[in-house]
């Protein structure tokens, strides 16, 4: 199994960005972690804060070259219409997770036009939304 | 590790109810797969289609009685602030799943009382939102 | 023919509330005249201030229990879509029925979750919306 | 008795429009039926896609011409206040029908201007709507 | 000095539609009044029910047929902007007004496509409101 | 007859104010020439640009001081429910005038609490709203 | 006097429930204190998590049962039109009563559809708001 | 103890203002009713039409002049965050009160931006909602 | 090719009408131009400023009559769900002209209830609109 | 004649995007296409998913590089008053196209912040779209 | 250079105000300060908790008195049309500040009727935000 | 002192565009007044028509590069939360500012996302806006 993970912007930023909300842990650990628990998968990374590279991204893999995208698009989630469309374009299934519970913040945040593109939503798990949404990638294509 | 599934109204008919959106397998079949996949745990179930029913069944779990409350409240999701009051009132975690992708569906689902008031969200994967919501709780509680 | 009529909240105080909006009959009353007209016909009744009741009434009869439903949500009509849902997922058909006309009262009430999900709409017309309601499922039937 | 229908823009098309919401009956051949169900009585009809016609028709006749109105007013349910004022403005009651269930087509065909000002609505059954319509002037006048 | 009035939809019912409303003079007998009083000025009248008509009518006096316009719409001041726009297209000014206190009404009556396309608006003060039109057209072209 | 004009806030700045809008002519001047037109009336005058003056001076003539009151609440019209109260409370009729044509400019004029507690509506015609207000008055108390 | 206290969902885990909004006395130890102050009169309890409950208790008792009942309706208060509309049928009089000061919270709990029904409203004074009540009651009955 | 009555604009016309909302009690004697069962503790007065004159008293009486206010803010309620700002910059703790049940009246009385400010809200009990405070404040201080 | 374009309400004024706005060539002298451009074709035409008459017109030529419509609604493509459903009740494609831009214009013409009946929309190139409207008519039937 | 088509986000993807709202055609076979059709005329193309390359590319030939710009800017149509504003601010016309009919579609591509700063838009005609558009830059600079 | 600084309502609390928004100092002492800062100017200070004594204060200064005016209108920034009249009614230019970033707090503050009326707004930085306009002022009229 | 001045889409080409909003100097000839004013400290400057681009270099300076961070979003203030997230992300203070008076214009440029994030705003000074802002900074900084 392939699965590409794509994080959008100021994900960054995790481990030295608002650590209330978003925990100290910077991502590249995790990933470590991820990777280790998921040894007989192979489990890519991709992240960039341009709301045009995610598109790009998407489309490179969207018609076949991974099983399955986990797509934490962070604020574009609220905004991009654009890569909602993307999502909706390529044949790839995405599974969108959030790290934070986006329902309990600004009001802003409730609103997303990822979701209704994608497979599924996992959020509020902290870093463990992500684990969730391989789980699920498995259930899916197994 | 003791965790309540509890479902919310009509979720009783799954697998003779819209099998288009919510799928041909009735719960109690899904179950008992979920407890075989969990034998070492105790997965235990609670279904009414009564709100009072779902805020009494809260209170009575929701000071110890078990680690971790999955719930899938259906409709009431999206009207009951009562429900939403019941989890913040109790000290034990919640865990808020969908069996489909409630953003892709009628506006009026796209309101959620219940998600701010829970650990986190999972929705859109079909009954295996239910598995991934223990996943979830075995993470948190380890 | 076999027809199930549900009524909501405060209808069984029909005949001693507000009597210049509901009139100043009791339900049982006009239940009997109902019988009388549609002798040939079995007419059973069902009322329950109970959001829950009603929903497992209706998933009671719903798969073969009677020929049609029909159903005076009262308030719940404006609020539950929980109700509506239920209508959704059983296979007998449902018609809705007002005793006054909605769409002259408070604004709040010209919101109807359920009709959306019935085969079609009464209201206005006092007691006799009901006997209206058995006329269409008549011809529904034949 | 003497009733007088009315049917608003585009009704005239009956049979030949949207067969899938309106059926594949003409109006004409339907009004037949009717005449031929209340023989003893006196039905008329009136067409136009004017909303100032209807206005007019219902001023000639709101004043003694006829025992009711059953007035289905199409498109301008949603957008004519001056229909509505009409009703207000003449002594013949105003029944209220919709071929379909219009709460549950586009939302703008949920607001109606025309509702608040008529004794009450019948939709959703298809050309039965005017029968019981008629249904419900009989109860009301008897 | 030549003014034209223009009743729209209704108008001509006055003296025996809503008189609670509206009073219980007919607008024939009030404009002989008026005719009385301004002897020595022109003052015609066309009233319609139509949309379309008053549309018809504003082109046909709108290039020089009279000095001003005294404009009640009706039901068609909170609804028609294609009668705004034939204000707007014609060079003769128009002046708005209304029987009866409008924004004392219902909500839906406080829109006026009508009013930014006028010279001004005098409203609430029964019959009198088309005198004091008059007045105000006198100061205009003096 | 006695009728007394009321005016608000930036109103005593007529003359020397956005000129395009509200005219050269200050009221001072303009009040003359009205008391001169009405010489067998007594026309008193007050301006003030504190909301609660003008609550004070209703209150001290609207119990029989002066036949009626001629308000420009000026932009207190759309944010004072405080003065649309004080109308309410007191006897006296009160008609309400605007220079300028509120509802052809910025959109939060287009709402006015004062409107539905005066007996009507006079705006649009520049300072000559005021001698029509007068003239609505005359015609009120003859 | 004889006064029925209802209190609505989650009230029945006051003292272990978000004690920095509810404080931290049960209700039974407050209702001891409230028994004794008006040891005169009858104050009698019902608690339900029921929203058809709370309708059915109402109707028992709303034709003479008792002179007044207090409602704490909780998170019913802003989305039950059904134990707004019990008030109305019910003769006995009601009053609203919370304990945390509902306006200064999140803005969902702003609407409430008891209110307009009930006689009036006393919030954000603790458990005291219930003795204020009673203090009402003692006022209006005597 | 000693408290402050602050009644905003139109309160002075209470007993001549709309009865019917109102009552016909003009304060001035219901407050010696309150002072006569209130002996022991100290009750002033304070009235205005004018919102800087309420905010010029919250500030005078704000820090530790008074133990509490209680405000019957009028109309001002609905429209004046200025005197919001001051209830919270000020240290004496203010209760909001209404004669009237301002939800059961206009949408525009539904709003209130005092109410998040002050420590509760006592409204719809006619005169008696003054007592009622008092009865409040005495809890709170002693 | 047969081609009918409908021009509703108030476009029988252009060239004398708004000049900024609609440019100063008369319809007639445009359509002149139109024909002789598009010889081998047949460009036929109707302007009415009536709803109704619109509906009737596209009744009448929607079954065959013409192989396209291009209609300028004029400001009823704002308000008329009559228009929309007569478009959608016929066979014949229509194409929505504009001259000008409405998007650019106020905001109560970004509301368009015939765009999506229509095959497309053409907006804001003057005139010359109608003839782009024509080709496209001549690709879609080629 | 120089004319420079401008394609937003996913549309690089036409021809194997949601063939059923798109087409089948990929543009690079339809651009060839449309300069067969305008040989004698210039056709430049540039594509990007991301909004700033949009807004660089329309500043690059915004001050005389091209007669004109035709731009279909995806779903950046609904969200960008970045590329909005990029338009007022070249010199360079700007016309807007969509290919598939926008306004019956999903209710957030109703609005569009490009509209109001192009020339005119042209939607709803497939591929022809593109050529509509040159041919009105045609009659624009002839 | 002469400027007056002029302080809405509550601002004379500065110093003894929720000193977490507005910190501990007293306006006064910080006049002393900026006074002291521009020696060679004269800064003159007003302030009022009336809104009308502000417009006043407007008007008097406002046709030559002094240079420039900075106005922190407190409040009445979000309420006061009449303010932002006053402001266009003038011709001294205005510019409009505020200690906090009311941008980042309650959104009944987001709305200003004053910017609009203002040169442009200066806001966030405490009281430094009075140095900064001041030295706008100087940049403006050197 | 070490500041960052960043500019966003479309700020590259002041001078040359709608010099009636912005002006007609160009932001390199003010950033070398800027630069000479504050010789002592250094004025660094990006600009980018990407929101990615503004997003990677708010995180490259934002944890230590420089003091103070000057943005002006240009139309991404009112669409970005990914910007707003950036500046809350890092630890550098960031100020906003406009060149014009936003909330003078359309009302889509009354909403800024970026406000809340930032220490404060200045808005409507030309480019004098971003001088004030370094005054700002220094005073921040001191």
């Amino acid at each position: 199994m392939k699965v590409l993970i794509i994080n959008g912007p100021n994900l960054n930023l995790l481990g030295k960005r608002e650590e209330s909300i978003y925990g100290s842990m910077g991502f590249d650990a995790y990933l470590e972690t991820l990777k280790n628990l998921y040894a007989e998968d192979e489990i890519i990374y991709y992240q960039s804060n341009h709301e045009g590279d995610i598109i790009d991204e998407l489309h490179k893999v969207g018609f076949g070259g991974v099983d399955a995208i986990v797509l934490n698009a962070g604020a574009y989630t609220h905004t991009s219409i654009a890569i909602s469309d993307a999502i909706r374009a390529i044949k790839t299934p995405v599974i969108e997770v959030h790290i934070s519970n986006v329902m309990a913040r600004e009001s802003y945040r409730h609103t997303s036009y990822i979701s209704a593109s994608c497979v599924g939503t996992i959020a509020g798990f902290g870093l463990d939304s992500y684990r969730l949404a391989i789980e699920a990638v498995k259930n899916m294509i197994k």
